[in-house]
This record gives C-alpha cells, sequence and structure tokens, in this order.
C-alpha cells in the first residue's frame, strides 16, 4: 500500500526531504504527492517530476489522499495552523519545527488525540540524532535526572573557533561564511533556539508541558579570549549548555554558557555538531552525539518519522502522544561552582575589596587569577580582568554578590559570571 | 490488562529486571507471574512476593497466562532453545544474549516470524545505550556506511588504566576486583565478547546474516606501557575497538586494538564505558555513549524491550523482524595507517635491516620512534623496542612484512602490529 506524503516548505530542509522521496520513495512504498510553498521561486527550482507543486498549502492539508504532512516552514505562524488545519483533516504530522512544537505541543498533540492521528517531531532537536524516540521509548524505564546539552550547532562552531584564539565577532563571522549562522545569528547567539529544544527534551523526558518562555536564557555574545584562555589553563571548555534537572517535582531549566571540565565528555563535542548527555536512575549517564542541523542530517530524522508513521497506518494503529500532565515546580534557587569576570581597576586593595564582599555572601575562593596579559585603558583608568572561581554557591547568592560588586569602585563595568559544571 | 511476564535467569541482571518489575511493573500493567532459575539457591534469595518460582524454565516457556519471556541466562545452551520454546509456545522473547542472537538469529527470527510473535534484544549490545532501536528505526533512512565501538567495558577499564601507567596484568586485577572483569577474563579480553556483539550491530544495520565466526579478532593482552607511551605522546589513544564498514556490497569486519587519534570522539570514552560510533549517507557521524553492562543499564534496555512489546500487544500488533537476507561479500583486504613495534637487537644496523624490508613492500615510514627507557636484557641480547608508523597500507603487505620481520635477525620475538584510526 502506497501512503501518500504531502510536504509544506521546500526551503534548505524540505528539498532534502522532497529530493528522498523522489530517489527511495518507493522502495518504501511512499509517495510525494503534492508540495507547498508560498515562494513560487522555491517551487520552480524543485525538481520533482510527478508531483504537483503549489503556493496553496491547504491544497495539501485538505488533498483527501495525503495521508502524512510534513510541515518545514519554521517559525510560529502559519506553521501552526498548517499542522493544526492537517491535523482536523485526518492527517498525521511530521515537523522539524521547535517553535510550534515546544510552544504549542498540547494544543497540537490534543488535536491529533482526538483526531485518531499521530504526530512526530525528531528533527526538532539535534538534527538527524534520535533523541526524542530514545526519552520516548529506549529510555521510557528510567526516571530522568539530568538532560543537558549542546543542542545549537551555530554558537558550538562559534565557541570552538573561539577556543583556538579567535575573537567572538570573528568567529561569528567565519561561521556565517561557513554557512553555520544566519545573517541575523540572534536566534541562535542569545540562546533562544537552545531554549524551545530544552523545552521539548524536558516536556518528553517528564511528560509535562514546559513552557519555553519560563527557561531563564544568556547567550554567547559576552565571552572573551580572556575567559577562554582561563578555561583552557584550568582545565575547562566554555559550552553553551541548555540543561534541565529534575529532583522530585522540581524542575530546574537553563540555557546559559558555562564552564564544562575537559574530563566531562560535553566538553570534547567541537564546530557545528550537537550532543545530549543525560541521566536516568537506571541507564545512568548517557550521551547521543551528531550532527544538529543541516539538510541531509534532518532529512535522515523527518523521514525515520514519515516511514514510523507509515507503519502504523499500515498496520491501522497510532502512537500513544504525552498528555504533558504531570504537575512540576519550577526551582528557583540552584547550586553549582562559578566563574567571576572582573575587570578591577589596577589600584591598591582593589582585590581585597572584591574578596570581602564574598566573602561577606560566604562565598569561598577556589582560584584567583589577574590576568595582565589582557590589561587595558577605559576612560584613563587601567582595567586587568581578574578572574575568580568559587566553590558551589546558591544562585540567589551570586546575585546579591554580583549586585554588589557592580557598585564597587573597584570593580570597572558590569561582572561577568559563568556557572561551572564539574 | 495486565501482561504476565516470566524470566528466565535470576543472577544478576535477572534480579535487577525482577526488581523492576516488582517496584514498578503495576504502573506499566506488567506483572512478573513465574521466575526460573536452574539454581534453587538463588531463587531462595529472590525477594518476590507473589511469583511463582521454578527451576524448570519449561514451566515458564509453557504457562499459558504469561506472553512475554524474559531470557537472562547468558551462554549458548540452554538459552537458545528455551527461546525457541518460548516462541514456539506463542511467546514474546526478550532477551541480552549476545551470544545466541548473534549466531541463531535467522533461526529464532524465522521462528517468531512464523509463531507471529515478537523477539528484542536491545540489552545484548551496548547495555543501557538504546543503539539497536535507533538503527532500526531512528536511523533507517540511512544507509550506514561504518559502525565503530566501543563495546566491552571490561577491556576498555583495562585500556583507560593501562594509560594511565599501569600494566595489562595489574590493570585486569584491578578490574577483576572492581568487579568490571570476570573470574576467567578470557571472553572479554580476548574480543570475543565484542565479536558477537559487532555481528549483532552489523547484521540489524544491514539486514544481513553477519556470522559472528567470520569476525577476524584479535584481544588486548599484548599492549604494552611501551605501546601506551607512545600513544599518549603521538596524540593517539588505545581503544578495542569493534568496527563493520559497508562499502557497496563488501563487509569489512574487525575486532582489535587500534590507535584512535584524540581528536575522535571515541578517544575519550574512559573506564568501563561503551561507546558506539557510526557513519549514515544522510544522519552523518553519530555516537552513542553509555554504560555497557550492569545491573541496572541492562535492566534499563530489557524493560524498555518488555514495555514496547507489552504496547505492542495491547494494540495487536507486532514488529517486522529483519529478514537478515540481503547478501554481501566479506572484504579480505583492507587500508589503514599502521603502528609497528619490534623489539630490535641493540646492535649496529638493526632498523636499518627492517627500514629495508619495509621499503621493499612498499610501505611508507610517518614516524620511528626508538625507546631506549624501555631496553631489557633478553636471553643475554640488550632489545630496544623501536616503533615505526606507516602511512596507510593494505593488510596483505602488512602481512608479507610482518612475516618477514619476524624471520629477520635484527628482530627479537615477534613483531606487533596494531592499526591506526585517524
Amino acid at each position: 500500500m502506497t501512503i501518500n506524503v504531502g510536504l509544506i516548505g521546500i526551503g534548505n530542509i524540505g528539498t532534502g526531504v522532497a529530493e528522498y522521496l523522489r530517489d527511495y520513495g518507493v522502495s518504501h512504498g511512499l509517495r510525494l504527492k503534492a508540495v507547498a510553498d508560498a515562494d513560487p521561486g522555491k517551487l520552480k527550482n524543485a525538481s520533482l517530476p510527478g508531483t504537483f507543486l503549489t503556493d496553496d498549502a491547504s491544497k495539501v492539508t485538505k488533498d483527501p489522499q495525503i495521508q502524512i504532512v510534513i510541515e518545514l516552514i519554521g517559525g510560529e505562524n502559519p506553521a501552526r495552523q498548517i499542522k493544526l488545519d492537517a491535523i482536523d483533516n485526518g492527517k498525521a504530522v511530521v515537523t522539524a519545527n521547535k517553535f510550534t512544537i515546544s510552544r504549542y505541543s498540547r494544543q497540537i498533540f490534543q488535536a491529533a488525540r482526538s483526531r485518531g492521528v499521530d504526530v512526530r517531531f525528531e528533527a526538532s532537536v539535534g538534527g538527524g540524532i534520535p533523541i526524542i524516540q530514545s526519552l520516548q521509548e529506549g529510555l521510557a524505564p528510567n526516571a530522568i535526572t539530568l538532560i543537558t546539552g549542546i543542542v545549537n550547532g551555530t554558537t558550538n562552531y562559534i565557541l570552538t573557533r573561539m577556543s583556538e584564539g579567535m575573537e567572538y565577532e570573528t568567529a561569528l563571522k567565519t561561521a556565517q561564511e561557513k554557512g553555520f549562522a544566519e545573517r541575523d545569528p540572534y536566534l541562535d547567539v542569545s540562546g533562544q533556539d537552545s531554549k524551545h529544544k530544552l523545552a521539548i527534551l524536558a516536556s518528553v523526558a517528564w511528560n509535562s508541558w514546559i513552557d519555553p518562555a519560563s527557561v531563564p536564557c544568556e547567550g554567547i555574545s559576552q565571552i572573551t579570549p580572556g575567559d577562554m584562555d582561563f578555561a583552557a589553563e584550568f582545565g575547562y571548555a566554555i559550552k553553551l549548555l541548555a540543561t534541565a534537572r529534575k529532583r522530585s517535582s522540581k524542575v530546574e531549566l537553563r540555557v546559559s554558557p558555562a564552564l564544562v571540565s575537559v574530563s566531562h565528555p560535553l566538553a570534547k563535542i567541537a564546530d557545528e555538531f550537537n550532543a545530549i548527555y543525560l541521566d536516568g536512575n537506571f541507564c545512568g549517564p548517557q550521551m547521543f552525539y551528531g550532527r544538529g542541523a543541516g539538510r541531509l542530517a534532518t532529512t535522515s530524522a523527518v523521514m525515520a518519522d514519515v516511514m514510523h508513521i507509515a507503519r502504523n497506518l499500515r498496520r491501522g494503529v497510532r502512537d500513544e502522544l504525552p498528555s504533558l500532565d504531570e504537575k512540576y515546580e519550577l526551582a528557583t534557587d540552584s547550586v553549582s561552582g562559578g566563574y567571576f569576570r572582573l575587570d578591577l581597576k589596577h589600584v591598591a586593595g582593589s582585590l581585597a575589596k572584591v574578596a570581602d564582599i564574598l566573602a561577606r555572601h560566604g562565598i569561598s575562593i577556589r582560584d584567583s587569577v589577574q590576568r595582565n596579559k589582557f590589561k587595558r585603558e577605559v576612560n584613563g583608568d587601567i582595567v586587568v580582568p581578574d578572574i575568580i572561581t568559587v566553590e558551589p554557591v546558591s544562585d540567589s547568592r551570586v546575585k546579591k554578590a554580583l549586585a554588589e560588586l557592580e557598585e564597587c569602585d573597584s570593580v570597572y563595568g558590569k561582572p561577568f559570571y559563568l556557572r561551572i559544571e564539574d
């Protein structure tokens, strides 16, 4: 039984999926019946004999012969409505769209449940890495306690170049030239992209809807060569981590750059690669590594979902979508090692004042390194970056100390803080 | 609908699975109805209220109320017959038994196919790592070109200790003390365990029955501190790799220690951990990392299989088992960089003779390092280990060169050879 597939969005990923279906569809009993894209130029470039091409998505979502709709247009609108329309018309949906899945999973799953159709979204996190299915099936016997991942290839590529000595701006430019960063890199470098992916992973792991808006999020643009220099010397890599921890019903969420010990498997993930590290009460620590983006890797994940649904359709069954109704509380204060980088005015007593502030907040210094080689003049003052790592401390204490350090007349500008994940 | 499960074999892993079912079975609609073990002592220690305990496996395989039989006794007999009996009696089978699955997969799958029952074996490779399901589903759209893994925790633990300076014998003893090696370590250190796991991975990836007996297999017992010393200095780790490559219909298979560049993700896999690295034409390089053995991790994999089958039973479907009938040829000659370790007699001209032999076989030297610090006296001769790495060369040339080197009067004993995986 040949299953008819419709595709909406024929950009970079869509082209990969369309060509897979064109070249290998027959051997999997799949036929790409129709493709819609709002941009007639993209449709013109498509080389898809026998496939109906249209600029009207509803011609795909309403086609009674189509059983699976693949939505690959990205962004929020009209991607959300297109999925709901397809479901309404009794079609299974496959998507790579992290924004709509993270924000509207409950609505989309509920619609699919009442209509009796499948929804799959493997490609929304980690490109070709089968992490969603692993969480839903292979690791299902476990209570997952930790998910921490490098889920954005752009920022990992930039941080890898920075670890080799490049400044942030140059590394970003290189990433753009190589096609690893968009012309407007905001969604990647700000951590927004990682935030939505983390929300999806945590939602699947804990059967709770995790609102991406509830994830505190910091980007990488403030990382300096001085930070990289310290990290290399003291046995760390700096990585943009998307982290979710669960202790009983408390969930801690965060996207931020962090110092990762070089002995941790995540420290070695280089270039544009992604990796998701997790821990479960039976499986123990696990890591899944691979290409987190790009036409071919994403095509692999999308097609795995399509083939899974096709098998379900042939057997007359569908998967149970997670109810996402487990209750949880957001943890508001957590504890970790910390890294302060302060621009100290180059006058006697500066470090003493800083040490005093940390001491008054009960923060114990581990290492303190003044970096004369990064000394510079700012507004007539000589400032020297001073790096202080501290023993595990709660976020709330750090916050208070940072506020006081910012007021301190020995500290120039805003102090910079990173967590240390040992 | 509660599904009745029977367990055969209540050793270390069996106890983990039995306790999982006792503690969490109800919430998954599963009930451990019966446990069989030939050893009444093990049954006596089991704390499983409400579960029927017997020393007769056929009381489990013939119980008409049991729908899933978990076989965890290991070894070949009676494990193979027990699975066939369970299938004959219409029961689905879950096993962690790499020996019987690798050797008799065709027979077992064929029996299951005709009887209409599921067989799953996630725990047979990589402990808690969901690698079998990923190959069967998440990576199904890909033509897999390479599988290379560290699939034996015992040897990886030993090699990690050796990389820190321990001799092989001491490292093995430490592994035994820590419970990472059996009292008789033969199956692990000889590579036999890895061989069976590789055969399973390759069979699943290529839908061909790969006879484990066809996998050339070398163990780790010949690795010396001198090899480790060289590897560390020249940017390599020494790992026991289980490797399968496919180029068109040619399959290359091998279990052997190899030098792995430190920039390769597998080089960092430490201690008793496992990792499977693979490459596919769409997904690109991927790596799956986790605990490859142990009660809890293996329980995770076994229970994931049981839960998957239970869902199938509730929906009245079963999975399609691979036919394993794709034709392939075994590649007989392959090319890689190489590492020679020779005990040279400490007399003038020794190295010249060796270099001449390599040159006559068209083998190009990359690095040559004489290791005076490992100099020793053997039967009145002073011998110095000399290490020579060479540019990529075919196995057949290496074989001829090794035979000639062994005959060479400047070389003491048998020359040692490792492949280099860059």
